[in-house]
């Protein structure tokens, strides 16, 4: 089901296709994300930051912002205002796409922003605070039954009995998506609404999810208060968890992402930036990390193309 | 020569001076020392900041900042006023005294700023880029007739010769000072001035300063030409070194002041922040550190007088 859909920016002399890499691709579009974009854009490399919502950033909902420098009695949604002011003054490219996962093959990362794929020789994880695996046994079931795409995995699950949990309201469109393919559809929202407008095959379940069972594959979904029969649970968060990301990815013992003073993470070309390697969760913390974590990305990268001359 | 100033604020009831004991003192007010002193102030602490001259500040000659996020195509003399206008906007007590040393005693740091003495239960070293010490063998004399301060040593020298090594155009000042007490006075510049107006005791060299000689004390000052027979050198400087001003603090390899992730440094109580601690030297990662140095000084402090009670 996945179609490979490079982003092109032109053709040579022969009339062959060339093939964009970017320099960098930073996932977060936050205060780490954006001050790593802009500082990469700084040093003259090519950068691609993905996001789902602007307003996904925890600063977003702050009432009130003194202790960013240069800032004072500023709401979080003025703040992040003149961040992407910033960002767009710079010309930085922002793709309103979720990252699903990507992977390291060579010095080239590949990365599926809801099923396209967009190439970068270096990586920026700027996704916020951690988000833990919602379910027992999640991570044990990803690929053989629980997938975080609609879009990517929704055909494998044609006329068969699915649950989709929904972190946010955004996740309705997928699930809509995805009952058109199914057979029988339960819908389990993680957000509180009275009234839903699905086709007749979904079923609206308020419940809290507990576990996942199966052998082989995903065959059951256990509630709170019921066990639904199911071949596949979906499960549509604004952001993915760092853990089902990218395979190999270490972490400090309280869950963020383990990082050098260059903000390297354990996989080389790969940097983490922000709420999600560590506390206080703050605005300047996640700026000066952002900083650290493009200008790092941005000698790397040079490394990487003098090694390919 | 030393006289302890402490600063007051008030009488009990009994009519008996309190002592005034900051919660933080900040060493530096540049973006990481004035990011330290907003995020200390917002958590409702009491701090000062010292600084011999806000222009001191690296940034203030950048003629254009692209990469702190939030401010684009503004020169550094511009984002520097930005960020004293928060600090005086958050009502920052900063002081115009240079910092000679500082020690811990218990649980209390006592600081000397030309000779005037203040007290706080943290320290946060934000000195900017690292500063070697000038002369070869200047650490071994220190106390023994190498000394940073006029105020504090002056009158240890009445009546002798010594040389004034002048870092910037302020040190004439001192230099002024020392000259009514000794008998001859060398003044060694290292900036380009062409006329100085001296007393008739004072000789200016131009001569690069090399190294320091003497056995149990100084007795010559050795520049790029000559030998100065003298009993005592004062190198006058904007900013310390930093391994001159407090005893028993370690350094990484490269010179910079060793931290960990909380900005903490090898001494319990001190931190550090921004150029001091390593590359890059850059704004937002000064300000990033500067946050995480304030809230990490708050916490210790909170700790402190707890233990106290």
């Amino acid at each position: 089901m996945i179609v490979l859909k490079y982003t092109l920016y032109g053709y040579n002399n022969i009339g062959v296709k060339l093939r964009m890499i970017y320099d960098c691709a930073v996932i977060g579009a936050g205060p780490a994300g954006l001050s790593a974009a802009i500082n990469l854009a700084q040093t003259n490399r090519s950068v691609v930051v993905f996001t789902t919502k602007e307003e996904d950033s925890s600063i977003y909902r702050a009432p009130e912002v003194n202790n960013y420098l240069g800032f004072h009695g500023v709401s979080g949604k003025e703040l992040l205002q003149a961040f992407y002011d910033h960002a767009k003054k710079m010309g930085i490219e922002i793709v309103h796409k979720k990252v699903i996962n990507f992977y390291k093959s060579g010095d080239i990362f590949t990365i599926n922003a809801n099923n396209e794929f967009y190439e970068a020789y270096s990586v920026i994880l700027a996704i916020g605070t951690p988000k833990k695996t919602l379910l027992e046994n999640e991570a044990e079931f990803v690929g053989r039954g629980i997938s975080y795409c609609a879009v990517c995995d929704g055909m494998l699950y044609k006329g068969r009995t699915i649950a989709v949990i929904g972190e946010a309201i955004e996740a309705e469109e997928e699930a809509e998506y995805l009952s058109e393919l199914a057979k029988k559809l339960y819908y389990v929202p993680l957000y509180k609404k009275n009234e839903f407008h699905f086709k007749d095959n979904v079923e609206v379940i308020l419940s809290r999810p507990k576990s996942v069972y199966g052998e082989d594959f995903v065959n059951a979904l256990e509630l709170e208060d019921r066990i639904l029969n199911v071949d596949g649970i979906f499960i549509i968060r604004k952001t993915m968890p760092a853990d089902q990301l990218i395979y190999g990815l270490e972490f400090t013992e309280d869950g963020h992402i383990k990082v050098d003073s260059k903000m390297q993470t354990s996989i080389e070309g790969l940097f983490a930036a922000g709420d999600c390697t560590g506390r206080p969760y703050q605005v300047a913390k996640a700026v000066g990390e952002g900083q650290i974590a493009g200008l790092s990305a941005s000698t790397y990268v040079k490394m990487v193309k003098e090694k390919q001359k």
